[in-house]
C-alpha cells in the first residue's frame, strides 16, 4: 500500500482518534444514536436488527439450558433495595428515583404531582425484587431449582455516557436462579459464563478471556463474579459478560427458605448472569475499520444485500427481474441450518451510495447488479471482511451454491482477525513494576496506535498492593481460568506469586 | 348435565363470582401474578412463554408490510410532554415521575438525591420522543414513508389495577410511522387495524369488531382512532388494539417537516398503534372456563404436553422411553408449517396432579402414557377445548401423524366458540331509551348470568346525548365499519340517525 493517505468512509480514522472514530462508526452503521435525553440512546434499526439475532441466538441457548423467561416490575420499592447492604451501596450513586405518579399545571407550568409515600427506583438490576418473588414461590427442594431469565431495560445513570457502552437505559437479559446446593449454583454460574464465552467467540466473532473477578471488582452483593473479557482495537479491556454466585446474600435478604431433602429449613444458593446491549459497542470496537462496521455474518441482519445498479429506465425491468431471481436462489441456500437473510435495497439513491451505505453497516456480502452481469449470468461481489481486495466478479450458481461456505469464511475470519489482534496485543514478559509502568506509561489516549493492550503477569493478591494501578488507570481485568501455575514474582510487589492475571485499561 | 354441582378447579366459578373467577385463572393458570409492587404485575412462565409466541407473529407481520425495529429512552423530558396540549392532558394523571438520580443515606434512612434539572417522566406512549427524532431524521420526501415499531415497556399509573388488563406498568409494541399525504398515513392506519384483526381472530382466536371510536374516545392528540372491541365472557368490551391516524398535531408539536415533491417545505402525516400483554387478559376472558384457561394452539408455548404416569420404578424406563419416541414422533410432525412445540413433564410429582396443572394452564392437548399405553400402542388424550368429552385413547401413529389437524380443529373450535358467544350475546332489536335503560339496568357484577352484551343500534351523533350512559356505565365501543346503511331511530335521543354503533361496558 501506498504511504499516499488512502480515502476512508469514516473521518477521523482509529489513528487519527479513536474516541471520534467510534462514535462515528456508530452513527454512521445505522446502529444508534445519542437521545435528546441525558445519557440515553436511540438503537436504530441496523443496531436493533443486530441485537435481535443476538436476542435470538441467546434464547435458544437459555432454553436450552431449562431456563424459561420471566418478566418483573420496572420499579423497585426503595425498601426492597436498602436489605442488601453491600448491594445498595453499589448502586445509590447512579439510580433514576420515581417519587410522584402524576402531573399538574402551576402557572401554566407542568409540575410533578401526587408524591409517593414510598419512592420507587427505577431497577439496575432485579436481584431484589426477584428474589422477593422467589421466597414466595419457593417452599421445597422440589421446587429447586429454579431458572429464570428476564429481557427487560434497566437504568444506570451515567455521569459520562458513552453511546452503546454506557448509558443511562440499557437493554439486556438477567438470569436469576435458586439452587440447593453451593455446589448447584456454582455448576450453574460456570455454565452460563460458557454459554457467553461460546456465544461471544461463536456468534458475535469476538474472543474473550473467561475468569473470575478479583474481590475488589466483584458485583455488589456476589461471592464470586466470573467474567468474560474483550480487548477492543485499541488494547482496552471490555467486559463482555458477568455471571455470579451469590452464596446466600439475597437469599438472606429476601428470605428465600426451602425445606430440604432432611426435611428442615435452608437458605438456597442464587445465582445471576447478563449480557447488554454494550455487546453491540464492543462488536463496533472489534470488527469496524476506517470505512464502518463489520458485521458478523451470525447477527447481520442482512447477510446479503442485493443493489439493482440502474443507469437508464430500458434497463430498470431486466435488473430487478434478475436481482429477484438472484434473491430467490439465495432463498434456497441455508447458512447455519438457516434460510440466508437476504435484502434488495429498493431505495430511490444512486447504486454507488447505497454500496458505501451497506460497507458503513457492515452488511457481510454486497452484490450490485447492472445490465452487464445479466448478459454474464454474473454478480459483482464485495466482501465487507476483506474491503481491500475490492469487487470479484462471481458466476451467479456458483456465488448461491457456494453461499453457505462464503459467510462461514467470513465469520471465521472476523474471528482470526481479532484473535490474533488480541495476542498480539497481549504482553506476558512483564516481570516487574519498572516494565509495567514504562509499559501503560503512554497516554490512554493515544492507545490505538500505542500499542498498549493487556499485560498477563503474577499478582501476590495483595488487595493493598492494588493503589498502584490508580495512577496508570489500569484494574485487574480477571484471573483468568487457565493458569500456568508456576512459581513467579507479584508485578505489583516482588513477592512470590503464583496466580496469573490480566492487567488492562478498560471501558 | 346434572344440577348437581360439579366439582371446578377454579373456585368461585364464573358464574359464582367473574372478577375473582377471572383472578383466580390468571393465577392457576401461571400466567401471572400482582407484585408487591402497587399496581404491578409479573408475567410467569406460560403468560410470558404465550407473549413470546405473540410477539413473534406480529413481528413477522409488521416486518412483511415495511416496518423495522427502533428502540426509543424510557425517559421522556417533561418539556417533550408539553409540546402537544390535548396529549399532555390525556395522559398527566397517570404518569410517573422521575426527579432524582441517586440516593444518599440520612439518619440510616435511604432518600433521594440529585435533583434533576427536568423532571423525567416514565413513558406512557412515545409519540413525543420518537416524533423528536423523526424531526431531524426527515428531509426529503425520499425518506418518506417512515415506517418504525418498538417493543417496550411504559407506564400508566393505576388507582384500580386488575391484573393483565389495567396494570401500573405492561408490556407493548408501538408503531409510529410519517407519510407525505394523508391518503398515504390513512392506508398504513387502517392497514395495521387490519393487521390487529387478523392476528386477534385468527392467531388469539378472539373475535373482535373493527371500527372507528367516537371524537370522546379519541386516543389525546389523534384526528381518527380506530379500534377492534372483543367482547368478554361477561359480556363487557375489551379494546383489544388501536390505530391512530394523527393528522399534523405530532408533525407540528414535534416540528417534523419535510421537502415534498414541489420542493416546498410541508409537515408529514404520522400515524401510532399499538397492542399490549392485555391481550392475554382478553384471552383469558375469552377462553378459559370454570377449569382455568384454554390456550389456542397457535401461540401456546407448547401445543402438546406428554406425561408419563409411573406407578413404580420397574415401569419408569419403559414409560419415559415411550414418551420419548412419542415426542420424536410429533417432531417431525408440522402444525402451520412449524415443528409441533412438545414438553414432557418430568417434575417430580404425581401424573394426575400434572394433568390438571396443565388443564389449568389450558395445553391445547394433554397425553398421558402409563404402561397400559406402551402394550397397545396408544396414547390417552385429553382436548382441552372439550374437557367435558374425558380423555380418550388413540393409535400412536394415528395421532402423531395427524396432529396438524387436530391443532387446527382445536383453534377453530376456540373461535367459534367465542364469535357464536359474541352472536348471541349481541342485541340489534333494541329501538328506544326505554328498552336501552332496562337492557343495561342489571347490576353490572352480575353480568356473566345476567345475559348483557353489547347492543347494535343507531346513534344521531349528538356529544350531548352520551351524558345519558353515564348513570347505566356504559359507553359507545366504536363505530362499525359495516354499516347497514339504513335511516332509523337514535337510541338515545329519538332523533332520525342512519349510524350504527356498538355499546356496552367495557374494561
Amino acid at each position: 500500500m501506498s504511504a499516499q493517505a488512502v480515502k476512508t468512509a469514516i473521518t477521523p480514522t482509529r489513528a487519527e482518534n479513536y474516541n471520534e472514530w467510534y462514535q462515528k462508526v456508530v452513527r454512521a452503521s445505522d446502529m444508534a444514536e445519542l437521545s435528546g435525553v441525558r445519557g440515553c440512546q436511540i438503537l436504530k434499526a441496523w443496531g436493533y436488527g443486530i441485537w435481535e439475532q443476538m436476542q435470538r441466538d441467546l434464547d435458544h441457548r437459555f432454553k436450552e439450558t431449562g431456563h424459561e423467561n420471566y418478566y418483573f416490575p420496572l420499579y423497585i420499592p426503595l425498601s426492597y433495595f436498602a436489605r442488601e447492604a453491600e448491594h445498595v451501596d453499589g448502586f445509590a450513586k447512579e439510580m433514576a428515583v420515581v417519587t410522584h405518579h402524576r402531573l399538574k399545571k402551576v402557572d401554566g407550568k407542568l409540575v410533578p404531582d401526587g408524591e409517593l409515600e414510598e419512592p420507587l427506583v427505577i431497577r439496575p438490576t432485579s436481584e431484589t425484587i426477584i428474589g422477593e418473588s422467589m421466597s414466595k414461590w419457593i417452599k421445597s427442594y422440589r421446587d429447586l431449582p429454579l431458572l429464570l431469565n428476564q429481557w427487560a431495560n434497566v437504568s444506570r445513570w451515567e455521569m459520562r455516557p458513552r453511546i452503546l457502552l454506557r448509558t443511562t437505559e440499557f437493554l439486556w437479559q438477567e438470569g436469576h436462579t435458586a439452587h440447593e446446593t453451593q455446589e448447584d449454583a456454582m455448576r450453574e454460574t460456570r455454565q452460563m459464563l460458557e454459554v457467553y464465552r461460546s456465544f461471544c467467540e461463536d456468534v458475535l466473532a469476538v474472543p474473550v478471556i473467561p475468569g473470575e473477578k478479583i474481590a475488589a471488582e466483584r458485583f455488589p452483593g456476589a461471592v464470586n463474579t466470573f467474567c468474560i473479557e474483550a480487548m477492543m482495537q485499541d488494547g482496552k479491556a471490555l467486559q463482555a459478560g458477568t455471571s455470579h454466585y451469590l452464596g446466600h446474600a439475597f437469599a438472606k435478604a429476601c428470605n428465600i427458605q426451602f425445606q430440604n431433602r432432611d426435611g428442615n429449613l435452608a437458605y438456597v444458593h442464587t445465582t445471576s448472569w447478563g449480557v447488554s446491549t454494550r455487546l453491540l459497542g464492543a462488536m463496533v470496537m472489534t470488527h469496524a475499520d476506517d470505512n464502518g462496521m463489520r458485521t458478523p455474518p451470525r447477527v447481520a441482519p442482512w447477510q446479503v444485500v442485493i443493489i439493482p445498479v440502474l443507469r437508464n429506465d430500458a434497463d430498470k425491468a431486466a435488473v430487478l427481474d434478475y436481482c429477484e431471481e438472484l434473491k430467490a436462489d439465495l432463498l434456497t441456500s441455508t447458512y447455519e441450518g438457516e434460510p440466508v437473510r437476504v435484502k434488495t435495497d429498493l431505495r430511490d439513491m444512486p447504486g454507488g451510495d447505497k454500496r458505501w451505505d451497506w460497507i458503513k453497516r457492515g452488511a457481510p456480502l454486497i452484490v450490485e447488479i447492472g445490465p452487464k452481469d445479466i448478459a454474464q449470468r454474473q454478480v459483482c461481489v464485495t466482501r465487507r471482511d476483506n474491503l481491500s481486495a475490492g469487487k470479484s466478479f462471481e458466476d451467479r450458481a456458483n456465488f448461491s451454491g457456494n453461499i453457505g461456505h462464503v459467510l462461514s469464511a467470513i465469520q471465521k475470519s472476523l474471528f482470526d482477525q481479532a484473535l490474533t489482534f488480541q495476542k498480539t496485543r497481549t504482553v506476558t514478559n512483564i516481570k516487574d513494576w519498572a516494565a509495567f509502568e514504562a509499559y501503560f506509561s503512554k497516554d490512554a489516549d493515544s492507545s490505538f496506535t500505542s500499542g498498549q493492550g493487556f499485560v498477563r503477569a503474577k499478582w501476590c493478591g495483595d488487595a493493598d498492593s492494588l493503589a498502584k494501578l490508580d495512577a496508570l488507570a489500569v484494574t485487574v481485568r480477571c484471573i483468568p481460568f487457565d493458569q500456568d501455575g508456576k512459581e513467579g514474582v507479584c508485578v505489583l510487589t516482588g513477592k512470590p506469586a503464583t496466580q496469573e492475571v490480566i492487567f488492562a485499561r478498560a471501558y
